[in-house]
């Protein structure tokens, strides 16, 4: 069993050395308590609700940083996935989230599917959701709203992802209040479709009047939700089979992956 | 608003006459009582628990058998998309689905996603779901085990659907005892993540030894459970604003459909 914890924190807007610090913090207290596995929320190094483009760029880190591999160091032998405002080389901000381990920046993936008024801030990624072979197993990440377009988590399953990470920052919406968050079905029905965990970092802490769903969560390869949050801060916890990820077999004669007819999916690709 | 009724019954394995009459009967009573649209189950006129091809192929009916037409003038105005068994032209074998409206049979659906043994006695559908323009709106059709692959709705909804109309049997789980089963989770976010209406029809009545979750169900296009029907038979009644699915926008700057990346779903797709 692997032991996975999603953190749910409130990351102060504009202020990047106090973010870094607080996340390297929880991951390194994580990692105390036996996580393998650390996930925490979207762009929770700078914040979300901008102002303007100038003041995303002000809080952006290029990949290379060395403060984010120091959150890798913070995590000793846990592999952690942070969502961050990244300053690219060629000047473009992106909504990003890099995998970590003992080793420093594994991976960077752009949020591809931006939400709303991120597309006034940050430019697309144009790079399918990265699934890196790691020492708990095969770790895709995405961002948010990534996930509310079933090809993208289809296309990490496709990949090997066992567990894909996805750093969150859900905007509370009217519709929650009246049963579970639409974001908590979606990750749920995401992990049983593709018999691969899920696990969503969501924020918390009001900013500039915007609330969050707190729907920080763990869901198995089943489908079933393992770890929850709630409202505040705090970690979901717990242990998951990711080798379960690997048989999609759901009866003798049915597969989950193998049962999929791609000569006939034509149009849901291409331009 | 359209009035949309699903149909939880119990079909009699073998009793093919009695089938078509329990349906009629079923789709004449939700028509009077004011349903537009009427889904029946997986399979209604025949059965599921097939001991052999053989005994299939004696429940199995040519698309345009004067019997399926019948169901049609049974239900007055109402459109109906009940699942059957398919004899074929060529001698095989389908599980399919008609959409029948007052002209008669207006398209046949052939399950492309076979579950389990379904293998041993069907041929699997090689045609993407039909998308029907009817007096109700633009009706989707596809068949259980279907909706497990995020594909299938997916193109369905790219295709115009405005309402998925999913005739099912889903066998009860040893999982479902926990919670919402996982069929209502994906139904659920299937609505959600397209903005299109879901109605699902499943069957009761325990045979040779098989159980059924009796799920039926009907979703909006925002992913709300509007109608259920819980154990034994009984009908899910809702008036769905089926315009609703043809806005696909969260926001004013994000919207559903508009956003998906298909230059970047290659693999999805293709042999």
């Amino acid at each position: 069993m692997t032991r996975v914890a999603a953190v749910q924190l409130a990351p102060v807007l504009g202020d990047l050395p106090g973010n870094l610090e607080r996340a390297a913090d929880a991951v390194a207290s994580a990692a105390r308590d036996g996580a393998r596995l650390v996930v925490l929320p979207e762009l929770a190094t700078s914040g979300y609700v901008f102002a303007s483009v100038e003041e995303a760029r002000d809080l952006a880190l290029p990949a290379d940083d060395p403060r984010l591999a120091a959150l890798a160091r913070a995590a000793g032998e846990a592999v952690v996935v942070v969502g961050f405002a990244e300053a690219a080389a060629d000047g473009r901000l992106h909504n990003s989230a890099a995998l970590l381990d003992a080793s420093g920046v594994r991976a960077v993936y752009r949020k591809a599917h931006l939400w709303d008024r991120e597309k006034l801030v940050f430019a697309p990624g144009d790079a399918r959701p990265p699934v890196v072979e790691t020492p708990v197993g095969r770790v895709g990440v995405m961002v948010c709203f990534d996930l509310e377009f079933p090809e993208w988590p289809r296309l990490a399953a496709l990949a090997g992802a066992d567990v894909l990470a996805v750093p969150t920052n859900w905007p509370r919406a009217a519709a929650h209040a009246e049963g579970q968050a639409s974001e908590v079905v979606i990750a749920a029905a995401t992990a049983r479709l593709n018999r691969m965990a899920v696990v969503c970092a969501d924020r918390t802490g009001a900013e500039r009047g915007v609330d969050w769903t707190e729907g920080t969560l763990i869901v198995d390869a089943d489908g079933r939700l393992q770890g929850r949050v709630g409202p505040g801060a705090g970690t979901a916890w717990a242990d998951l089979d990711l080798a379960a990820s690997r048989d999609k077999r759901q009866t003798a004669l049915s597969d989950l992956l193998g049962d999929r007819r791609p000569e006939l999916y034509g149009p849901l690709a291409g331009r």
